[in-house]
């Protein structure tokens, strides 16, 4: 089961909003809905919303009446526009965008047909690539973790977060698999409950034992010494190494510092953006306050009280032990070990290609 | 108006789970009464539990069908023994119930009706010492804000959690009625969200601005610059300084030490255990899992999830700037600096008693 499929020019995707009580299949047969779908975070995940995005991109070629490679671009244009509208954080939805949209220029000489086959086939190797990729770090990751270890994680960076597998729980998971007696602390992940909802749920359905918390409870068990690893995924990390995640990761990186607790981010080289030199840079998406002051519809604070919703942090590289990623595990020196990984990647890419 | 009142027999007193949606008082006419609003938090909050705890004992002498002194003490026993056993955490509740048995104790000679009306005035003497200590302490502690700070408070440590007038949240009172402009970051504080329901509430009544977050991003406004100044209360404070206070403390503490942000606890020497002589000899209160795996009777997560609900941590002494009381501010060594408080005080109530 994977979180978005593509069938005969349908993208259907898991309401994530609505689990774990109702599991709703949702079908989208045109880019405005699937970028309505990234907003509302029916999907969410920055693997996930790249995957999303690609598929949008095909679906606007398809659906484009264009009968010219020109008019076809043009089309795409307007569905590139929205589609990067939709969650700004996330740098996977750039990085997916821009491979469609190099495929789309580099068909554009054979004719829209090519193009829209190109485009659907590009999407496609976009969610593909994501699974194996998750493999690759789940492999790598595991090594981290040991017989009996206590682990914590926060927010849902699984199998709902990605195509298929998982970031940092494609990590847990594996440990699990591989015969590893482990115990995950869940951070719930206020406001929008990712880990009460979604990380449980993941847990729950691979029987690994786990214990739900508050987000504010984590500090407490890690002081404790009752936490033995730290793992998380990421939406945008720096050329530094500075690291955007959900809002919250940055407290969690303080507490493993103070605590001498390890601290990996485990995150595809499609999360790396060297573009940007540290996270100062990284753009915080601020969502609507109503997720902060209402949960499923009850309000939780007096009527017309101001509230923040900013939706991600940004931890400092220096709070941070490793990045698991599909090629390898970097350490500081952050600098030179990202833009190595991100070298991997592309001639990965390249050599796959060719 | 009070959040806990005697009146001719009768506690009466604001059911703390429905605000802010609804303002429900509740009467109370024997102490089993008040002890089940302690432990299913209709009222919570260090001092006010100590308050209601003395008034339950009071209850108890006036409920009792005791014709002589010693059978009086009998059965004020089992009061102290189901009082006690309430809540574990603050030791305001051991420091009232203290009281009330020295002065059961010493007004025993005068038989049971002299009995029964000093413990009614040592209740109601609980209760208006606690008034005067809070605007003691928010008179000491309003010098600590300057005009124009962000301010950021966990919990409620306001009026509800006392008598009237608040530890921390009295603070932040006095300076805004002093015409001081400040803006207060309110954390929710999972998962009983006092935060959200409570501290907003006595705010936006106050006109203090504020700004409600989640949990999970105070180290986000912080390591913005974007908070001048912490102010918590606590529930038990140890002979070195290490303070227990609402679950989620710990974590402001370490983000304000790591971000240089002055972080300091109000709280009434009632609140000074110098018995315990660090944070690892308090008690932490363990609840029930519901309250974090459903909010308003709703699921938030899987059914069966396993989940904790510690209601406390501590924290370590190291991370906190100074110590407001109603006998002035403490700084470190903070061994010293508390017993000169708890002197003090004891000092001001013999001379008031003599």
């Amino acid at each position: 089961m994977r979180t978005i499929e593509w069938r005969d020019g349908v993208v259907t995707l898991i309401d994530q909003r609505l689990l774990p009580h109702k599991e709703v299949w949702r079908k989208y047969e045109d880019y405005q809905g699937v970028a309505r779908a990234i907003t509302e975070m029916q999907i969410r995940g920055a693997p996930a919303i790249g995957a999303a995005a690609a598929y949008g991109v095909a679906l606007a070629a398809l659906r484009s009446p264009a009968e010219t490679s020109q008019s076809l671009l043009s089309d795409l244009e307007e569905a590139f526009r929205v589609l990067a509208a939709t969650r700004p954080t996330a740098v996977n939805l750039f990085w997916a965008l821009e491979r469609m949209r190099r495929v789309a220029n580099e068909a554009a000489g054979q004719g829209p047909g090519v193009m829209r086959a190109a485009l659907v086939a590009e999407a496609q190797a976009i969610a593909d690539e994501d699974v194996q990729v998750n493999r690759r770090m789940a492999e790598f990751g595991q090594e981290l973790i040991a017989d009996g270890m206590n682990l914590l994680t926060h927010c849902n960076a699984g199998a709902l977060a990605t195509v298929d597998i998982g970031t940092s729980l494609g990590v847990i998971r594996a440990a699990h698999e591989a015969g590893k007696r482990i115990h995950v602390y869940v951070d719930e992940t206020r406001p929008f409950l990712q880990g009460a909802r979604l990380t449980a749920w993941e847990l729950m359905r691979w029987g690994v034992p786990l214990t739900l918390i508050t987000d504010n409870m984590a500090g407490h068990f890690i002081s404790r010494g009752q936490v033995d690893l730290i793992l998380v995924g990421a939406d945008r990390i720096a050329a530094n190494g500075d690291t955007a995640n959900k809002i919250g990761t940055y407290t969690l990186g303080v507490l493993a510092h103070e605590n001498g607790v390890p601290f990996y981010v485990v995150a595809p080289t499609s999360t790396i953006d060297l573009s940007i030199a540290s996270g100062a840079a990284i753009p915080i998406e601020e969502r609507n306050p109503r997720e902060v002051t209402h949960m499923y519809d009850v309000p939780i604070a007096p009527e017309g009280v101001p509230a923040a919703n900013p939706a991600f942090d940004v931890t400092p590289h220096r709070y941070i032990t490793g990045f698991v990623t599909e090629h390898g595990i970097v350490y500081p020196p952050y600098g030179p070990g990202l833009e190595r990984v991100k070298r991997l990647a592309r001639g990965a890419r390249q050599s796959a290609g060719g």
